[in-house]
């Protein structure tokens, strides 16, 4: 949050707390009106999408989206217009997907025919996402992503382990089955590779040679232990998250972080560290 | 429970106490009689929609069906009779289902062409959670329970990203992958996500592009790290539900920590531990 | 074991322990020799049921199949003079599968045809489980067969839960979609029910309505969810069995069991446990 | 790594250091060029095996190919010669590896037809490991393969009851279902059982009749409960790994226990703690 004078009128400083905030009131009855809106709205697209419903329903739903364009335009123009900085809102991350999504329906206006084009408009559910994260009444949500964003580099690690896994045993499997059994190119087998591995299992691709199967049954116990491993990435850490209590504090002298809740003096260097480590009551 | 004076027949009183509890050996012998009744019913329901036994056997499984309806209509008036409240057991969930499961049967003396709704009978099988929460003998039930209800929170944050990732990547495949190989609506791709995320793969719609089997390719690589986050929630909230026997308290002598929740006696010098040892309610 | 005293010949000892125990290097060598017979007789098996092989090879392997049956006759015989008690030995489970495994070739000899039938002497892979029970090289078998065991109870719970889930589902499905998707009874339907819910998937049975798609799809979600129970459990009976190094001493004053490695004294009456309880060193 | 004296000249001793190593800027920049090559390399090898794309830039890649084979081959060469013994260089894994991964190109300029042998290429992706290793920037890694080292020996276990498992049910399958349902052969039966109790579930061969479909749902459901044993012994394992890190030293003042193993000092009373309680390397 930018700490300069704030220089706009105050019937927008009040229109975009109602916006940008849920503290008041006004603010969550704003939110809540938004959810609903969005949530509408990509059941119209959803639903438009199948042929039955927009051959009967089609104008219907066509008007229904206008509607939704119309609103969701005048909430974009009232967020820039609102906005500390409406710049800094337009260049940011929910202000392109705001814009993003009533594209497409300012578009359908004069090019009806551009269809697919209007399956963009399901990223507003993107827009969910902001309203929750102002809410914050979701606390559960931040220890769920404490806990990935901490074991994001294990997870990379084994990503790339089983990436490495799926290209050498796509590439022998589509040496020994060969294109007759469906395994037409090492992309096809790698991909074969992934859909096995993960134990999905379509059966639009399946081994039919009988070294093919053994390779194909040693590959499946291989994914059967492998699949152990992300699974036990995440319980560790979401038990640290969740019992550990890591403060987050820092010590001012030598710097080290990840001090354990009760800590009162850092365990490196013996400095006093600030009392908040221990009491701060938001961190759960 | 209602503390109201019991104005009930003394034989109202007993015989409720047969069916209502299971504390005496009359209550228990009633209790086992149904689960048997229970499970009896639900097999002629079962055995009765396969065509050749319905065929053969079919009079004999509608005989059979007359008979349980005839028990579970005189129970269900015993207990309307010897309920404390009969309304009050009437509009009780339980008091619903048995209801609802006598109703087919009585309607069938009427109907007989009504074969679809007899399959509401299976709904029986819900009066046996009734019998096993009353005789309490599955302790490790409420365990279970207990660890799940914990973690209703973070699964309901999790199942929420999960619908939204299946339906940006089941409108993704829609515009990809178009109704030629299957993904014929918006609905039935976002179906198609949630046959694949979950790694069920039935393969009745399967990508057909390149391009679609790499965006399916990351869709279940993705699926393979985010199906590792409910079992860490639940392991982590089963850990902590088996662990909340366990007390904090420290010996006075030796100061000794970590004490089972029953301890009375330090465990290495025999000194007696405080009693809040074992009665603290309140800790987690 | 029996106390009794033993009344068998010096040579029917000696011969004993080989068999039957493998402390020395005879009974080693003994137990090495018989799981490499046995492996060799279950390839035979095995090999023999592809027509191809069965073609080429097929009086090849029957003739190693009489030299497997008459070595695992003698053995039998063997075990029945040298045990301690002939009929113990009989009627033990691994007596009657050590009869059952010969039974079939010996009916081989002079029935041929009864091919099926010799299926059964693949329940020789049943044999080696002694031979590692007796070496007791794998002491991690038993932390895992520990853990399992603990849990048992409640994977019994959770495994109530499941096929009542099934059945609910299963008969909702017969209602929903028909015989004319595959549904075509309410067993059939539960299969359906099991095969998606353990996320296996086939496709040889899929919903075609969409309302039954619906339905599919929120049973795969709640299977998401449930799929995490069992791995949950086992994980807590593993770390408990891995790290609690909890004694299997009993408080000769109380009764109590399951104290800690390192107790000393009995945590609910005080009286001093035996040594062994903190010193056993084969516990891990 | 040989004590013996450095025989080698100049050139080769700094020639070798940025091949060999990645302690320099040299080193890394050499490490860095020879990642992309790799991976440009293999995307090569993947490209070339799609038909469509081989009909129309077949001649580049196959050009691309003979440039990366003339690079590799010099690399070979250069590690050779300044390798400190060239002999040991070239019989260890990576040497080998190296060698082979060039050979295919090597061949390829002779005899082009040999198009399968040229998959041997996409081995050269073992060869990143080799410089994800020098650089040692993955320190997760080393986590990840403890775990999965100190539980190797419950993973084997565990393998070997599967497979003792899919042996029994694939023959019981076998001699249930026989050869009209696609159970051909015992090793298809068991290759069918890999399939169901992995949940991978291609759908290729499944259960038809009642009996099977019966038999087939126990082992899914049995298989439902067994999928979670690897997890749980690798979850326990990364936790312990995790943990190790842990000292169980007591502060001699305040008495407080489990601090972090990098601790020097109490982090409740700041009192200095005793060296061993980062330098134990035995505990675990």
């Amino acid at each position: 949050m930018s700490h300069a004078v704030d220089t706009r009128a105050p019937w927008r400083v009040s229109l975009g707390n109602i916006i940008f905030n849920s503290d008041t009131p006004a603010g969550r009855a704003f939110d809540l009106l938004l959810t609903v809106l969005i949530i509408a709205s990509i059941l119209v697209v959803v639903l438009d999408s199948v042929a039955r419903i927009h051959q009967h329903y089609g104008a219907l739903l066509h008007g229904a989206e206008l509607c939704f364009t119309a609103l969701f335009t005048l909430e974009y123009v009232a967020r820039l217009v609102t906005a500390r900085r409406a710049s800094h809102y337009a260049r940011s991350f929910f202000g392109l997907v705001d814009l993003l999504t009533i594209l497409p329906g300012v578009v359908a206006l004069t090019l009806p025919g551009a269809q697919y084009l209007l399956s963009v408009r399901v990223l507003r559910l993107l827009r969910i996402f902001r309203i929750l994260k102002l809410a914050r009444y979701l606390s559960e949500a931040s220890v769920l992503s404490t806990a990935l964003r901490n074991s994001a580099t294990k997870i990379i690690v084994f990503l790339s382990v089983v990436l490495t896994m799926v290209t050498l045993i796509g590439s022998l499997m589509y040496v020994v089955e060969g294109p007759e059994h469906g395994f037409t190119s090492i992309p096809t087998s790698i991909y074969w590779a992934i859909v096995t591995l993960t134990t999905v299992g379509y059966g639009d691709i399946a081994p039919g040679t009988p070294l093919g199967k053994t390779l194909a049954s040693l590959a499946m116990i291989l994914g059967y232990g492998v699949i152990a491993v992300p699974t036990g990435i995440v319980t560790v850490s979401l038990t640290q998250a969740q019992r550990a209590r890591q403060s987050f504090v820092t010590c001012s002298r030598c710097g080290l972080q990840g001090h354990e809740g009760d800590a009162r003096f850092c365990r490196r260097c013996a400095e006093p560290l600030p009392p908040e480590a221990a009491a701060d009551p938001e961190r759960r």
